[in-house]
């Protein structure tokens, strides 16, 4: 029920179609996070507006609330959301291992607390994919330990290990591989050696794609993009390679430009519950005086419900009174926007002038700092 | 450019159109409101979705916030909101007379303080009326007082005096006859002689409706419908009668029955911000726990967007952990309950049946006194 085909190269960049149980995804592809069962301050009809082709649920988020079991009562994620097209879910472990203070980690799994009710609870590889099965996504991925940023190498080499060991416990465990294709995780901080350890112990299971995780967790984006740069033309090139928790727009090109398909990042609708929103002249925030008497779209060319339907200075005045619709219409934008960023790549690819489309858009944003921060 | 059509009449309820400058109303209407220029956690396809025939807006509010220059800048309310089917806006007597503390009445005007940024203002009739010129509805609405509950009869008539002078003014100072229809509000608190002088007054104007103002400001429920009784039958038969600021399903069934053609309350998006939600058999909390495996729709028989594509459970969970999205599904499905509920209530009308219609739909609608407080 799964196939992936390169359909062509252009430097590094590649453009496919990735088939999965509910649709066709064609990549490279940007995937909005419905961290909690839907996309923040979105209805799934103005998800599909943006055209997104696969959206991210959170194994954590659903399996303390409302639990999974409730979740494959309705007919797992698909029948709980409503949302028909293909779904990611991830594992649970970064947003685990995100409690500094509240979780245990051993050999056996995670024993952590609910930050909200102080319940405690238990993860491993086994109940991991017994959440994620529950939750019947058309990719899941492999539980796996996100070591911090900076890692003593000893550090990282010993939790790249005993990802690897749970790697083949999921595999194990994994109960619906006819319909759930579990991705591996590459780890090993940013240590070349480790990540080839990692990438080559990852190849050895017959999986449908690759990811590559623990970056973007405090490291800079020179080094987020060293790891991307050796790790990517580690993994197989008939499957698609997925960078997690990564996507601002100068991500997605340079993740592109390097060979990933798959990105997801709360980062479009979580700057636009802050007023930033994307141009394809660069990063803006609307409350910024320029914008007051702004009668135009924000952003020309653009055509997402917003830019369509509102002028600026309206979608402005909303942010700054803070009524919850204008989150929701800078949310269309920013989600539309990177959905087309990467459409658009995507042609440039198929058209064999990449380098010239990477060269036009990215000098364009400057990623501020305050904007790569782990997300979870 | 206004004109309307009494269609039928069953008992004392009323089938007509209003035809206004963007179009034709189906009346009896519910006119969601869009306080702040949208109606809260909404976007406008979203409303017109609900089938909403007409929106508000606040006088007050978009004096103060953008600015009704600023909104006429953008082509009116119209142009600033894109929503393209009529308006109704109010004067902003409501809102500020709900200042307590903060404003002075004189025979001249109100002086008051923005309750945000503790700026000085002065709105009188004059100023009502270039507020909602510069904002554009196709219905405005006279700068009134609106004297609270309980009154006594010489603070309520030397009240309704000053309103009737404060009309004369109005009409005297609107500038857009051709293309805005200024509605009259009758006052007199809860003396029938008094609201019988005052629509007696308001009648001397050739206005294109009329309005029952003062109402719902902390009288009972019995009260209201004493008041809206006996002053609805001394407004004109060929004019549409607006109520104001009522809207729970109980008081369109109420006032629908006594001859009342127009309704605006915000009741339906704030409730569902709380997890209230309306069923053709009454009026339900999500959070209760009968909700938490209900996989079916909110209502039977709702063909809303949220009843068409998620199920009870579902929305229960995003209100739950405070997702916006939760409150969007909920307010999609109350504002378009009360449509429906109003649609149906006119299809009665015309087929003659409205009497049986009431009897079988009110008494599932006990009305929450923590329901009727007045909204601004």
């Amino acid at each position: 029920m799964f196939e992936y085909t390169l359909h062509a190269t252009d430097g590094k960049a590649r453009a496919g179609t990735f088939i999965t149980p509910h649709g066709a995804i064609e990549t490279p592809v940007f995937m909005p996070v419905g961290t909690h069962s839907t996309v923040k301050t979105l209805t799934f009809d103005q998800v599909r507006q943006t055209q997104a082709q696969i959206v991210l649920g959170n194994a954590y988020h659903l399996y303390l609330r409302p639990g999974h079991e409730m979740v494959e009562r309705a007919g797992g994620l698909h029948g709980w959301t409503g949302w028909e097209k293909p779904i990611l879910t991830d594992s649970g472990g970064f947003q685990v291992f995100s409690l500094t203070r509240l979780r245990k980690i051993t050999e056996e799994g995670v024993n952590f607390r609910d930050p909200i009710t102080g319940q405690s609870h238990f993860i491993n590889p086994e109940k991991s994919m017994a959440i994620q099965n529950a939750l019947g996504a058309d990719i899941i991925m492999a539980f796996d330990e996100c070591p911090p940023y900076p890692a003593t190498h000893e550090y990282a080499k010993n939790s790249m290990e005993m990802t690897h060991r749970w790697l083949e416990r999921c595999f194990n465990a994994h109960a619906r591989k006819h319909d759930q294709a579990l991705f591996p995780i590459v780890q090993g901080s940013t240590y070349e050696d480790l990540r080839f350890e990692s990438a080559a112990f990852a190849r050895q299971f017959d999986a449908h794609g690759f990811a590559i995780g623990g970056v973007s967790v405090g490291e800079s984006k020179e080094w987020v993009y060293k790891v991307v740069e050796f790790t990517a033309p580690l993994l197989p090139e008939n499957k698609p390679r997925y960078l997690m928790g990564i996507g601002t727009p100068e991500d997605l090109l340079d993740g592109i430009n390097l060979g990933i398909d798959m990105f997801d990042c709360v980062n479009p609708t979580r700057v636009a519950r802050h007023g930033s929103f994307f141009k394809m002249m660069g990063r803006r925030n609307i409350k910024n005086a320029e914008f007051e008497n702004d009668f135009g779209p924000l952003d020309e060319g653009c055509d997402c419900y917003t830019c369509n339907h509102h002028h600026v200075a309206y979608v402005r005045h909303l942010i700054k009174i803070k009524e919850a619709t204008g989150a929701t219409l800078l949310s269309i934008h920013n989600v539309r926007f990177l959905i087309r960023l990467v459409e658009d790549a995507r042609k440039a690819i198929l058209a064999g002038n990449f380098e010239t489309f990477y060269n036009l858009h990215r000098p364009r944003f400057i990623n501020p700092s305050k904007e790569v921060k782990p997300v979870g």
